[in-house]
Order: structure tokens, then sequence, then C-alpha cells
């Protein structure tokens, strides 16, 4: 199905006037007993994030409801104006279109690891020992697997990971995984979830893909050279994240303009693919300063630019209240930059989800947004943080209003009505 | 249809966080011109409260939608996470589950009244000269009614009152009742509302039943006593109120732990066991201390509990603004020692609706709420009243999106993508 935004059809005219979404995955948190009660945003010294919110106006955000603890994934779908309710299943299509894959709606998506299994088909080792060389070859070992009825893609990214997609009639997401999240058992046969012909097709289907994984991998030069290096074997796949590709509508026919997206993740550059966006080229290891940069200079090509930066999220993991706090102040220095872009183009900054220091997880709790730019009615925020947001003039949203009202202020939504 | 939430699957993890409900009925008002254009709960002294509200975060709440007025059997669906819109026909099927009925999805409901008619068939009395004895043994007798094609369950209640569940296959709730609401006319006849069979056979076996409980009554050993004692005769049943019973994911299913329900009114208890919380008890005539306290300890058995304190709402529907003032104060004091309880715990305090001193029944206002716990993002408010929360860092949030925030500040919630 295709999901069109349900007020309108978009115009395609194009203006100069371009617009800057800044994500900070994870930077929004709950209170922390270290920072006595604040908040890393709050206990950060934010003087341009201050001065943005001075200049614009804030709001808080449930991206997708509230109390609902978000993904990035969903998340990032909900920003970009798609209802990830009906749009996802799982995280396996996105996580394909972000190594590369072109995902069509439909097709069976799953993210892989190379993993270690042992004569009696324990896995000793979910990621093959940390495998760094040879997983193209062993890629292609896996691409050349014929299974009637049904067409298999396997692309390796970073170390032992790698995305899988299944392409064929009458085929069914509603399947286990084989996965087992746990060393020293085997891996799970795949199990139909539900008592529909395509499911039990599908999980036979992949169980006999899983079989052909085992011999194609056995015996191949990489393993062999392995074995001769004392290294773990890369023999065998292990699949989770499944989930069914959506058809959404390409965000330049949904909003009516080109769209980049910069995200040194694979899921979040997924994410922005499979909706359409160009992904430019940003590697993991660009520094935040150099991101930002990318950014803005991205503008001069697109209209429309949105930038992940992950940094605050993974130290919200790591539960660092300190790192999330430096991290947060480095990110607001690589901003100074950005008060002249508002000027003349719009730029919005909110946190995908929050990531709680003390949970050491995405909570549900509304995120902060700040939009700056010629035309918005300010408000007396004069402070980037998720108490002070509460207080702007935005109220409280949700992650699929982002767009529309940033479309909007740019002035080329269109009307719903006379 | 089974209504789980949406956007994931619960988890069974326990926890030693717990969280406390409280829902002070009918609390909220609009300005009363009596009390100098303040509401009640503005006029009233309510240093805990304002304590918790210091401590806390406020926000407003549309139970079920701006301005929309709620009954406080759909407020209360709406708070414990069910949509009242899909789930909610009719009072009947939760009055029948507060009387200690079991209620099944797709089984038909009645509140009802022992009620006397005369020779001619005529309403002499609606309650039965308020009958408050024997109604056990007129209930018995209503029991053994057979009707081919359908079950019949009564049970008596308080006084007049009492509930009736009707099963079988291919019923309809789209019939009319026989309540006339009025006295010194007949009964109404039970009528199909829809063109459908299952009304109509419906209907015609209800209007049997009636005819049943005439005959089964009449000359009953009770109404031969209330004769020889010059008492109104308990010689009918009006049926009111009608619903069909819907499926509803179980509470400890849906949100994953143990709940227990508090209320002195049948039918916030029907709600609370219809959704799967054990119904702690409580008699009508426990004072709001003996409430509060036996909430409290009930958190050491349950992960949450819901406390229904009633009295504001009964001094509205009276219309008396000093007695709902006085009331609110008795309420406060009850609860000194909650602060303690929020230093660990969450604490929820709402009310389910607005109830108006000036129109004597509740109205569509949003109703203030406060969450206080060890995370929750404070705000600046310092008071708890109607618009001090109209200010508070909660925003505006409906009555369906307070159990999910509630669940995620207690870190027991699942995470919607990845």
């Amino acid at each position: 199905m295709v999901l069109h935004n349900k007020y309108f059809k978009p115009s395609h005219k194009t203006g100069v006037m371009k617009c800057l979404l800044l994500i900070c995955d994870g930077m929004a948190d709950r209170p922390v007993k270290t920072l006595r009660g604040r908040t890393p945003l709050e206990a950060a010294d934010t003087r341009n994030l201050d001065l943005l919110a001075k200049s614009g106006i804030l709001g808080i955000v449930d991206t997708i409801a509230p109390g609902i603890r978000p993904g990035s994934d969903t998340a990032h779908l909900a920003i970009l104006g798609y209802d990830p309710v009906v749009s996802y299943t799982g995280r396996g299509p996105f996580e394909a279109a972000g190594v590369g894959l072109d995902v069509t709606a439909g097709e069976i998506a799953f993210r892989c690891n190379f993993a270690t299994v042992d004569e009696n088909g324990l896995v000793v080792d979910r990621r093959a020992g940390r495998i760094s060389e040879g997983t193209q070859e062993l890629a292609e070992a896996v691409n050349g697997i014929k299974i009637p009825g049904a067409h298999f893609r396997f692309r390796a990214s970073t170390g032992h990971r790698g995305a899988l997609v299944m392409s064929g009639k009458g085929l069914s997401h509603n399947i286990s995984e084989s996965d087992p999240h746990e060393e020293g058992v085997k891996p799970h046969v795949v199990e139909p979830l539900d008592g529909s012909e395509e499911a039990r097709r599908t999980a036979d289907m992949l169980n006999r893909f899983i079989l052909g994984c085992g011999k194609v991998l056995a015996g191949h030069p990489v393993n062999v050279r392995r074995i001769q290096e004392g290294l773990r074997l890369a023999n065998t796949l292990l699949l989770r994240g499944v989930g069914v590709a959506p058809s959404l509508a390409p965000f330049s026919e949904k909003y009516g303009f080109r769209a980049g997206c910069i995200a040194t993740v694979a899921l979040v550059r997924g994410v922005g693919r499979f909706c359409g966006l160009e992904v430019i080229g940003a590697d993991a290891e660009m520094s935040i300063p150099g991101l930002v940069s990318m950014a803005i200079d991205a503008t001069s090509k697109y209209d429309f630019v949105l930038l992940n930066i992950k940094a605050a999220d993974d130290a919200s993991h790591d539960g660092d209240a300190e790192k999330k706090t430096a991290v947060i102040e480095e990110i607001d220095r690589a901003l100074a930059g950005l008060l002249d872009f508002t000027v003349e183009n719009y730029l919005a900054i909110l946190s995908d989800h929050t990531t709680s220091i003390s949970r050491r997880d995405h909570t549900g709790d509304p995120v902060p947004i700040l939009i700056a730019g010629p035309e918005v009615r300010t408000d007396d925020t004069a402070v980037f943080s998720e108490r002070a947001a509460a207080k702007g003039g935005l109220g409280r949203i949700r992650g699929q209003d982002i767009m529309n009202i940033l479309v909007d202020l740019m002035n080329r939504s269109e009307k719903f009505g006379a």
C-alpha cells in the first residue's frame, strides 16, 4: 500500500529555502542523580543551542505516542512522516536498505551474523571470532545458493554483520528467527508463527537456505584459511530482525522536494534510503563538526537534509552521564555556524527518542524539539532542554507532525480545502 | 476482538517499583461563582497535593477526547488503556461485573431495578418501595426462569438494584430497554433497533423473560410478606444500560503486571474487574483515610493499584460547592504519607472527569493530572489545580496515554522498534 499524506497531494514547486533536520540520537534524558537532578542536556554548556532556542520555537515531541519507547528505526520513520504502526514489522528491511541492498515492498528481510557452529551444531561464537576479512567472498558463496520458490540476496556489511533479503511469491514475515541470541545451543529452526501456508512455505525455504549456507561455507577457502590461522569459522548465518518491506510513498512525492540523508548508522541510513532520501556518504569515523559541515554543504544540493548524530545515544547506552554531557557540548560547539543558516532557511533539532542514562536504553519520555527559521512564532524559551521545551510554543506534538510543520514553514505545503 | 496494545507485546518481568493511581472521581470543576470564580480544588487547602505537585510533573488530560463528556465507566476504561469507543456499548456489562457476575465477551448485560407495577401494568414505584430485604430470595426465583435459546443470570446488589446477564447464540445489544424512567406508565416492550434477526430474537427472548419475572415474583413469599407489611411489591424487573460485553486483553497481559482495584462504587469495581484487575474489598462506608491506607498497603502485594475515591463526585452531583471543597481537603489530608511513597515508586493523581457544580453533572473539560516519582521531569508547578496543571510539563494528553506513560516510567515498557 502506498502511504500518501492523507490531507493533500504535494506540490513539486522548487524554491530556494532549505531545511536541515538534525536528529541528535538519544540526546534527551531523564533527570540524572549524579548530575544533581539535571539531564545531560541541562547540565551541558549549550550556548549555541540556547541561542537557537531564543531565536526559535520549542516544544516536546512524542515521536510515536506518549509513553511509547521508540526504536531508532520507528522514530525516524515517524519523524519523516511515515506511520510506523503501519509500515514497520521489523528491523530487517531497513537494515538491508542501509547496507545498500535494494529492497522492494513485500520482500522479507533480516539482519544476519556470520557465526561459528561446532560439529554438534551448537553455536560456539555468535560473531564468528569477530571476522573482519573475507566476508565479501563468503557473501558471494551465499548468494550462489538456489532454493526453488524464492530468491535470496545477501550482503556482508561491517565485521560479522550482514543483511539478507528474500523475495518470491506468497511469502510471510510471520515466522520465527534462527538466531538463538546465546551460545552453547543450536540455532533455532525457523517456524511459522501462524497456520498460513505462506508462513509454512517461507519458514521451510529459509531452513533450506540456512542448510545451504552451512554447506557452501564449511569448505570455503576463507574458512580453510581461518582453520590454518587458528581463527573461528564463519560456517553459518544467524537470522534475526525479520520484517516485510513496506510500500512507502517516496519522500520526494510526499513532500515535493529532493532530500538527502547523512548518518553513520546503517539502520538510519536504511530508513532514509527506504523513504527515498538520497544517502550521502558519511563514514563511521567522521567527527561531529565534519558531519555538521557536510550537512550544511548538502543543503546547496538538496532542499531537505536529515543529519543523524549518534554519539549521545552511545554514551547513554553506556550509562555514562559525563560522556553524554561532553558529547552534547561537542555537538553544541559544532552548531555555531547554524544561527546564520536560519536567517533564510529552517533548522529543526530534536532527539529521535529519550535514551536514559539510568535505564541504559530508550525510554518513552517525550523529546525536546527546536525549530528556527525566518518565520517561526518565537516563544519565551531561552534554553534548549527537555523541561524548557515543555513550556515552548509548539506544545506537545507527535513525530508524524514534524514534516508537515516544516514543509508548511517552507511555504511548500498544499492547501487542504479551498 | 482482543484489544492488545498496538505498539508492543508486554514483558512479564517483575520489578520492585510500584505504582498507585488515585482517581478522585469528579474532583475537577469549572470556576464556581460562589467560590469567587475559583474551582473547589483551587479554593480548598490542598497542602499535600501541592507538595506532590512541586515534586512531580503536572498536565491536563482529556480522558476521552477534548470536549467529550465521559461517564465514570468510559473514563476508567480509557485511563486503564482501553479504547472505550471500541469496547463500550453500555453500562450493563461493567455493572454486572461490579456486582460479582462473571461476564464473558459477547454476553448482553443490563442494570436492573426491582419495581412495582399495579394491576393495570403501570409502574407505580421504579424502586419497589426501596426494597432492602428479601432480594436474594427474589433473585433465586428470577434465576429459575427458563427461556429457550438464551440463558439468564441475575444478581441482586444493594437495595432495589441488580444486574442481568444474557447469554446465547446470535444475540444483539441493538435493542431498546424496558425501564420507562418514569412512573405512571407501562414498562416499555423491548424492541429491536435494527432489522437484524439477532436483534429481533434477543428482544423477543427478553420480553418473554420479563413476563416470566412477573409470574415468579407476583406470588413469591417475599412479596406475600410485603403485602402483609404494607410494603410495595417487587413484582417486576426494569432493564436499562444494555451493552454487549467486549473482549479486552487482560491488564496483566497488556502491561505485564499484577494489579488491584479499590473502589466503593460497583461500576468502577466492574470496570476494574472486567479489565482483569483484582478487586480488593472496600465497603461503601470506608473513610477516605481508610481507603488511602488500604491502597498503600495493597502496593506491597500488587505492582499497580487503582484507588477510586467517589466523594467529590457525589458533592458535585448535589451542586454543593462547600461540601466538595471540604471533601477535597479531606482527601488532601489523607495523602500526607504519599510523598514518602514517591521516593521509590510512582504516584499518579487525576479525576476521571470534571463534574460541574453548576451543571450538577459530568462535563467535557480536561482534568488535572499529577505524576510524582523518582525519575519524572519536574516542572515549575507548585499547586495542584485545573489551571496550574494546564501549565505543567506533561502538556495536554489523553486518558489512553496514562498507562503507557506510567509503565514506561516504571521501566517496564517494551521497545517498539530497534
